[in-house]
């Protein structure tokens, strides 16, 4: 792979996730904060409309806009789909980008903690995973590996590398100081690892962690009206990457049954109860524990 | 005071609080749920278009809608402007209501557990306070008794008697069963008491108890050109209730300094970061304690 020179740091690709709203103001304030040596790092508010309205977006998810085909696809005109070509065109284009690197900053209602979600297992992400996890303890690394980065709909897939950092919890239009200081220490850290990454200069790191691995999303119980009846269990909730067995309660219903999780594996269940997945009626996605191994 | 008859219990008065609005579905499916033995109980569903549009409101805050004079104006003629005068028409009017206990259920993204608004200090809502924390230890009594009901401008005015319940902290547009089950534990804990109090069979009850009113709520930090420069401080945040002295750190400025609480009194924050009043820019509400004594 060669030398990662351009990187985007992104934030407010949901109006409502403040953290990267307020540290891209720090960061344009005060542009020493961003620097390193062998990078050159630009910063993008991508969604200041949603973020004036105080919603996640206007129209509809930007982050779900960027497949090769939407963006090649003129007759997707409202907002979102909109701003998803320009900044496609500013950091992109997508499959020869002029962007290296993206660094896509959210927040999550769910309790999943400075989560750094990875979209491709190979050597530099990997490492990243290792490098992260030794200067934030508390981190968690998740990937998101199951398609390409062609086929990704996120905005970190326009470039060639893109990781999205995901901190939680904190509710939609708040400031936390503890997610706000994470997400800072995430980002420090990750221009960090690429400094020494371009450099041949990272420390010695473990050749193995564990991480998770997404593997699906789940609904939340409905009628066959699609009303909805029931919500996550109280067991569940706030317990994000901790082990789901079958047998175990996952949702309570309003009239005080149970649902009990049926699947076919250990999950490990995280975006527990976020806020933003209620539109399209998720309860949480599941993931696996990966045993990631470095080289 | 005479009996009280007629109560009407009301949720989704803000759209994207959850907890009452998912349990005025339950009760209207299960109307024996709130039925007690000298009291006549009517739901209301104050504000649906909001909770269709996922928002607090449409176009103003409903729960500030309720002062006699605005009540009057028919110049005030917005969706939520309209709502205050069709509930004041099927629950009161004010001043001369046909209701006469109003339970108003909200959420807060504030870490205030159940809490238990009360906006009178006289017999009826000092022994229901008493009451309630009797039966739920880990509930807090807050007295904004600081101006009349008539001038008031919360939907629980309308009544000669209303209570806020207000349980968090929960996310906007969630639905935490913790905060579900605090909310109906109250709600049944307020109607049982009236049934009790109705009846003159209210158990003994300790002529003392610990209690908090409200003072004066106060902003987050800004440059003199509006702009927010500061947060919560972490050692506030999550900390409702948890006294305050002159010289604890209360902000934290993006640029890293720390703004100090310099009152003149022992504060009791609450609705600690409460997402709906970055609206107004309030930080928090501050309280003081107060001994409650039942003659």
């Amino acid at each position: 792979m060669s030398k990662i020179e351009q990187i985007a740091v992104v934030g407010g690709t949901h109006g409502n996730e403040f953290s990267g709203i307020y540290l891209l103001k720090k960061w344009q304030k005060n542009t020493q904060l961003l620097k390193r040596n062998s990078i050159n790092v630009e910063t993008v508010f991508a969604n200041p409309k949603a973020f004036e309205a105080n919603k996640r977006y206007i129209d509809c998810d930007l982050n779900r806009q960027f497949t090769l085909s939407d963006l090649a696809n003129n007759k997707l005109a409202n907002y979102e789909q909109s701003r998803a070509k320009v900044i496609n065109h500013q950091l992109g284009p997508k499959g020869n980008a002029k962007t290296d690197f993206i660094i896509d900053l959210h927040n999550t209602t769910s309790n999943m903690g400075p989560s750094l979600i990875l979209l491709k297992s190979d050597d530099f992400n990997k490492k990243m995973g290792a490098y992260v996890l030794s200067v934030m303890p508390e981190a968690v690394v998740v990937f998101e590996d199951q398609i390409s980065m062609h086929e990704h709909y996120f905005l970190a897939s326009i470039a060639d590398q893109g990781v999205i950092v995901e901190i939680g919890p904190q509710p939609q239009s708040v400031i936390r100081q503890d997610v706000l200081d994470w997400m800072e220490n995430m980002t420090n850290a990750i221009l960090d690892f690429v400094e020494l990454y371009n450099k041949d200069e990272l420390p010695d790191l473990p050749k193995q962690y564990e991480a998770y691995e997404y593997v699906e999303s789940i609904e939340l119980p409905q009628d066959n009206k699609g009303e909805r009846i029931g919500m996550v269990h109280k067991n569940v909730q706030d317990n994000d990457f901790k082990p789901l067995k079958a047998g175990d309660p996952i949702f309570t219903l309003f009239d005080g049954g149970e649902i009990t999780y049926q699947g076919d594996y250990e999950a490990y269940p995280h975006f527990i109860n976020e806020a933003a997945y209620y539109d399209n009626n998720l309860a949480m996605s599941l993931g696996k524990k990966r045993i990631v191994t470095i080289d």
